[in-house]
């Protein structure tokens, strides 16, 4: 249970790091949309390992196959499965795994969970099950983009204690990938860079913040209640590894004002109804507004670290890890197009209920 | 659509600010469960309007009908449906919301989402709705509360500029009920009291954090990838109304520490598995650990506020509002108990996926 | 679980006969549809008990209220809460039901299941569940008509071994609405109605069969593998109280055909493509068609009987139950507007999840 | 949308016919579940064509590979991937289809919904998408057998005009298997396979009924109202390909009992209580109530035929299709399977579901 997202445009996500391969389904994708191999591959390469030195070495193509659902370079309307098969799945660097419970891991919940586990490299926890959001999330996006011409930017905001300068309304996607800490506050970038490389260096790791914004979406998307967008928004991106937070628009610095602050207040240009700020990060009541659509979210400090930690074994018994593996110092530049990905998924659903609803009195 | 939370254990809520009545109906709740209507009055007591001076003077009693899924005290395992007639809908005061939109509330996004709009008191996005939550969420409560002990307690941790000192391992419930603003950090609550108090008599609204802590959670509750505990307390925190931020354990701060720091190492004690520290918040990959669950919500300050603003009309436009209706100059402290019933929902759905799973072997 | 039927359209039914009320919330349906309890309750009305001699005399007027979702006459696109109080429940005629499981009843495995039950006039299981089901899919009627002219007809084909001759491409709602029976072949209705008394005199019960044409069905309703539009049309009906099969096109009659006669083959006819014959049932790979959509649905001889009859009581004795409360000596008269009403439920569901994959390409 | 099954035992197939493989994502199965390939590719086998003279000669060895989900020859808990390459895949056969609508098939339907069709073989119409419900189906049955014991037996009833005579209690899968028809009445078998093989060489087809019992099952699975066994089990057969009917217990001939007759009575069997009849077809108010399940499914005559027929192309114009693709002239032996499968996923489906509920104030 739990491996599925989206309600109309849905995707499941399956595959263990040490296993065969790694894959997804989508189901709900509207027919004939145009949709290649390569375009999918442009995302995958953004999230893979060994992109640059402050990345897992673990050497992996990624490189995925559209098996069904795609006929002529169109979708069919019919699932679309895609699969990446594991190729550099060193297990027996992960032998100490399946003796020693990983601090900030999984390994501990899944025993108590499920009572067996596949350790080898985490199994169903790893990092690599975010290749299919990938696969599904670049759908999602295309469709949006046809529709909207909706554009998704997410970009590193903060690496540990270093911040960047960025004015959300014009990042644009070269910016985030010139570099690889995908900061486009580029001199931030060069001391985020070398921050994290030194926390490799040390064995360590850090966290940060990734900042993400939406534009061109259309007023009315999201539902009131229950499945409000920005609640949407915040699954998505709590259901991502190590993530620890979520806001939207003024977030958690909005307590700081009053009200008579806060409200974004109405105005007419042209055709549309626009707000002269954007405190409520482009939703409202759960449904967008048409407004830029704005979000952030918090990444911890990588959990696997290359020192010495304490720990038990699944029998409850004292033992010190010392983990071998490969690892990320980082997770956050890579984080980048999987948080893009997930907030594709969550609008294309979104925006599919919402095609649902229209028009109820005319003949289709 | 959008109306209904929980996949096996789930509430739909209905009902419209000024219509006949509010409601839910909750189905999934396992039969011979005890629950009795005053049980459920309690809680609902706490989230009315009208309990002091800082909250709407609305005169509701908010009076609960048990009207199925209950016989001689006991649920049937059929859905419980409960309901509370709407008393003081005094509607000619929003006479002003039928032309003219709301800043930074869903009267614009529900006229571009729906073309139609009930505009009384807010009509569905009113927080009305919550009843049903609470409602709902009392009944999730008992039944974690009988099964395992669970507690759950919600407290204000700001308001404003105000930060509480509290100890989230032992807070309790009658600490949080000691003072209207429900922040047991008592000096502090009286400045809050305060702050709100003169917002409201400048017309004027204020935001807040709350907290909130779940003891005595079993581990294994949650599932992994999408359907993580932390992912679900998200959306459900998100789909509140006047909140934009989320963050479990470390939460944003963790941002600033190490892996080597935010590590959670484990040590036994007794037969349990245990962590040293809880910068995870009682969550590992998705599921709980048998640590206390700590999250905390971001609310934005109320956007009804008493003073006149610029917006523009349904055909926008200019037009300038002067709100008349009554307003909570700051909802947080009514909305502790809708936290708590969030949460307790979230839990006894995650309970429920987790007793399917269990077991595969034997013979039930 | 289990009270909510559709995706989008979805309904969720809740109540027990004896309790305080039997209600639904209708969920997704679109804004701005005109509707009025009035026309709820036409359909009410051809369901409710005492219509006629031949039907229980329990004396219930089942009036509808509509308690949210309904604005000025118009759907609002939140949820529709509906509502029938219970007047007429005689609890003590149902004594005998708390210490004796009814043969052919829900009784016993209600017990096996939850270990508790509401023995009043059944509880969940008496077909006053139903009403819910009528109220929301008279919804979904109105939807589908108004969008398309959608008309749905059943009408009673066989009671007992009395077969009816109905040329289903010509039947119309006065025909069937033209005797207690509702089989518009008056002459074999004459007999049905005898046969039907006869049978309540004897305190016996009879069964029968519903057939059921939907005209004005546009082609591409429907999905493909699980949700084919005749599987959600078999669930649908098989999930109605008394129901034992469910058949369509040529049913299990076609299998006494060859492939060289049963297909159904094309042609075209102005714009549209048209079948020959229709043995395919309106539905071809589980998608509408655009003919008319045929089936027929089995119903079993009612389980109340007013005679002595064999059974335990829930410890496992032997007992003799003699029932006393009032019954239906047949059901399936009455069963006629809720065939139609899930028909509708079903359609309308299909229509919304179709509108929501069209035209992938073109902005909303 | 369409393509997956079940609520907590969720599978989600995949594929077309000529596109590079079919396969199946089985979320929701328990942890700890013994399965091997092995176990899967019997039933396959039972299912591929190439068996014998009377099914398609397509050659596909069906292979099956598990990618993720099983380790060390046990389930996860996490989504089970298993994929069928699909090799014999002759897409010239199938030219004419691009330009023809085939009679009967989902040709027009699929065009009228999607706008786009993969010709080829039938694409995502085809029969090979059952690979994937066979693939799933064996892990629900053998978690079902390893719980309770349950067996679940279908077997040929009826081909064209031929009945079996067979008594639903005692028939074995042995008997089933002995004949490349599947009725274990081996001699009306003979007369069967050679109706088939002569509807075979004259380029027809024929349907048939399938019976199915399933034995062992506890009682309490099923859910009220919508959810009830009989109408899961209904819905997953008629959405097999070329069904048209559904029956369970006395089904349709149910219709010509009176209730004294057709009711079940109860009477105590040690510890059990058993009815002395199963016309019920061992569901009462969609619960199982202990006796076996029996249930019956009726195909049509496959619709594709080796005979010239009158049709429209795309565009609407009259035109003669002559097929020259393999065929099945009855797919009723190879549909054996599948109704087990279908039936064992509703059965583990309702039994998760029914693991949820219990216990409510037990700890776990």
């Amino acid at each position: 249970m739990g491996n599925s997202f989206g309600r109309v445009f849905r995707i499941t996500t399956w595959g263990e790091s040490h296993g065969g391969a790694v894959g997804v389904v989508v189901d709900g994708c509207p027919p004939r949309l145009p949709i290649t191999p390569e375009e999918i591959q442009v995302e995958l390469d953004r999230r893979r390992p060994g992109q640059s030195l402050i990345t897992s070495q673990r050497s992996e193509t990624d490189t995925i196959q559209i098996l069904s659902g795609v006929f002529e370079g169109k979708t069919l309307g019919t699932p679309i499965s895609m699969m990446v098969c594991n190729q550099d799945a060193r297990s027996q660097d992960y032998a100490e795994m399946q003796n020693a419970y990983r601090p900030s891991h999984a390994d501990y919940t899944y025993d108590a969970k499920f009572g067996i586990r596949d350790y080898r490299g985490g199994g169903r926890t790893s990092a690599r099950e975010t290749i299919g959001r990938v696969a599904g999330g670049t759908i999602a996006r295309k469709l949006l983009h046809m529709r909207y011409g909706v554009e998704i930017v997410a970009y590193v905001q903060q690496i540990y204690n270093l911040e960047a300068r960025i004015n959300p309304d014009q990042v644009t996607r070269d910016q985030v990938e010139s570099n690889p800490v995908r900061c486009p506050d580029v001199e931030t970038a060069q001391k985020m860079f070398e921050l994290i490389d030194q926390a490799r260096r040390e064995g360590d790791s850090v966290g940060g913040i990734i900042a993400c914004v939406m534009r061109n979406v259309p007023p009315g998307l999201g539902c009131p209640v229950f499945d409000r967008l920005e609640a949407d928004l915040a699954k998505a991106m709590l259901s991502l590894p190590a993530t620890k937070g979520f806001e939207i628009g003024s977030g958690f610095s909005g307590v700081l004002m009053k009200g008579s602050e806060h409200n974004d207040l109405f105005y007419a240009s042209g055709d549309r109804i626009r707000t002269r700020t954007n405190f409520s990060g482009g939703v409202q009541g759960g449904i967008s507004n048409g407004e830029d659509i704005l979000f952030r979210v918090a990444f911890k400090p990588t959990a696997t670290i290359l020192r010495p930690q304490e720990t038990v074994t699944p029998r409850g018994e004292p033992t010190i890890l010392k983990p071998r593996g490969r690892h990320d110092p980082c997770v956050v530049p890579r984080a980048v197009p999987i948080v893009e990905a997930m907030a594709a998924l969550v609008l294309a659903d979104h925006d599919l209920l919402n095609q649902a609803i229209h028009n109820p009195l005319s003949r289709s």
